[in-house]
């Protein structure tokens, strides 16, 4: 992407302030004939939309569906087509895990092993707890050891994270799963010479799980893949002089959050606690990112009278969000979540961004209808960083 | 075009059906003040675009006028400055040949040789018929030979297509034509050192049949252009895991839709008869092109009142196109032929998506300018292809 090729030439520091509120799943599709944000009361969010330049954003390319990772990569200007992350490291950021530089990562399954052949791959998804019991059992057994130190993070049911600690370790391995049931086990095949060191890692350690697991009745193997290693991003601070901070609540963000480089801003339980933590920070950082995940859930469960309560209960921090005189704010979301797909979507997402520099547009409502009439018309949501960064006088001109 | 890259990883195979009707060259300019379809009456169309969500597409890139095939090929999700195809391919596909893998194919001229000299490059636009005549004279003095084999096809006035039929041939060719008048005759050159042996066979070529046709007054020695093989596209099966049948009843457009994979389904040569047939196989596909020509034709003809008509007779069918219940229905052109230009132009297509997934915008007629205003902006047309699959829900999510 042509954008992050001349962000490092063109963008410099300065004291103005940008916050990117970020509704995560906000976009929706209507339930008779209102989507959850037409159908939200949300006075304040109207009132700066009227006062705003809007517009709406394709995540990565019109019609695909993002994951959380390029969802957010790409609105903090990264190409997500370019800095693709890995399964297994998405999965231990969302389990809350810290990884460094030369851990290399994995999502493991417990499976059942019978006559030699995977008759479950899900070992019958047995209860977390079960999952929990065996991760600290086998973390003691292995543990013992330090080179590499290797440890199991459950996840639900059946699922874990593992973590390979060492130097030298490659990501470059194929999946040690068979992918389908009544298959032997499958060893992790090294894709490049540089990770056959790597390989007979995980597939020693493979054998030694399932001999040590070989009288549990279900739960007598596991499956690995996704192998990924921390990704070389380099850093907002890097690319843009920001000196970044994200107030989020779930693992997974903060981990997105941390791999562009931000600092991670403690912040309590519920919405309030978000811009309580803002106000506490707002002097101490010029860009902030700040996370509702409460609407995305809604809209994963169905639930669109939940998902329309969660959009005005934001609705009414906007206030408080505007008392701090951000010289950018941008209200948006990563992706939409239709209540009515139950998943995310490829619909755009309702874009507003307000700053003295900005002039408004002729939209009056905060809604995705209304935000397709605005100034900014369509676009891809990599261009949220580089209006950000413009709108808040942070960039120099390109050329004489 | 970085969605032919993850259209592989992200589409699947489901029951769920699109129908894609492109009425050619739709696009126009307004006579006084409204253009072709501003001026048809179009109550279906019209009533199917407030239903729907609506946009406009620039075929190639904006300001670009594109032929037939680089408009086909971005509708079906093809980069057309990726995947070009050779004109004499084109004019294969136009005059409905078959042409298989190991084919080199060239556009030809009949034209005048005087004192060694090309005095006319069209031979005085002799009949279409003579053209047969000596198509098939030439095809009886040539065809006695089987390596290669040698077919002349016939086109309009003193136009016809070559075939070379032979393993190991390449288009590597230059063209076998001086493009300017009182030049001698110019043989093929080899452009790369594969081509040398099919120079030697196009030359030989040549030289008998200028031999052959010394005595006839005007058509006396030809000219060939644009030496093309079959271009290999990835399959819309591979591509998209899509089963794709197309409706059309113009060679071209047949040709391209084999090109990409598409099963050719018989129609006559009516209007109605693309939408029986599309009825009649409605149950074996997932994927419908339905080409309708005649908007097209009357606008290179610059018959503003045909063109007009004939969007009107398109309207009549829009009913019995909705009552099979496609899950998406997109209805656009491939490019904008205005009759006030009297061949294809640059300007945008109007579009229209309907579906379950897709929230009607504010757009209240099918028309250049109303689309402008509709929710899906302006865009290229390669992504009517991830947007068709996202809201058939034949593509999954983009990392996690």
């Amino acid at each position: 992407m042509e954008w992050e090729i001349i962000a490092r030439d063109l963008t410099f520091s300065t004291p103005s302030k940008i916050v990117l509120l970020v509704i995560d799943g906000l976009g929706g599709l209507p339930l008779k004939d209102k989507t959850e944000l037409e159908a939200a009361h949300t006075p304040h969010l109207d009132d700066l939309a009227q006062k705003s330049v809007c517009g709406l954003t394709d995540p990565v390319l019109m019609g695909i569906t993002p994951g959380s990772g390029p969802a957010h990569l790409s609105l903090f200007g990264y190409d997500p087509l370019k800095y693709t992350l890995g399964r297994g490291i998405l999965e231990a950021l969302g389990l809350g895990l810290e990884v460094e530089k030369n851990d290399l990562v994995a999502r493991g399954n417990f499976a059942t092993l019978k006559n030699n052949l995977i008759v479950d791959r899900r070992a019958g998804r047995i209860p977390s707890k079960e999952n929990e019991n065996l991760c600290r059992k086998i973390n003691s057994f292995i543990g013992k050891r330090k080179n590499p130190q290797i440890t199991l993070y459950p996840g639900k049911e059946h699922r874990f994270v593992v973590k390979f600690k060492a130097e030298g370790l490659s990501d470059s391995l194929s999946d040690a799963d068979p992918q389908k049931e009544n298959m032997p086990r499958l060893p992790a095949r090294p894709l490049s010479p540089e990770s056959e060191k790597t390989a007979q890692i995980v597939n020693t350690f493979l054998d030694e799980v399932t001999y040590f697991l070989k009288d549990s009745p279900k739960a007598n193997t596991i499956l690995l893949r996704g192998f990924s290693k921390l990704p070389s991003l380099p850093t907002m601070k890097e690319l843009y002089k920001l000196k970044a901070a994200s107030i989020a609540h779930y693992p997974m963000y903060k981990g997105l959050a941390r791999l562009v480089g931000m600092d991670l801003i403690k912040t309590g339980p519920q919405l309030n606690h978000l811009f309580d933590s803002l106000e506490e920070c707002f002097q101490n950082y010029d860009f902030f990112f700040v996370h509702v995940k409460k609407t995305d859930s809604a809209g994963e469960d169905g639930d669109f009278a939940s998902k329309k309560a969660s959009i005005e209960e934001v609705d009414t921090f906007i206030p408080r969000l505007l008392a701090l005189k951000p010289d950018v704010l941008v209200v948006t979301s990563d992706h939409s979540t239709p209540s009515l797909l139950k998943s995310h979507s490829w619909h755009p997402n309702p874009f507003l961004l307000h700053s003295k520099t900005a002039q408004s547009d002729k939209v009056t409502r905060f809604s995705e209808k209304e935000c397709s009439l605005g100034y900014l018309g369509r676009f891809q949501a990599i261009y949220a960083m580089p209006l950000m960064l413009a709108h808040a006088l942070k960039m120099k001109k390109f050329g004489a």
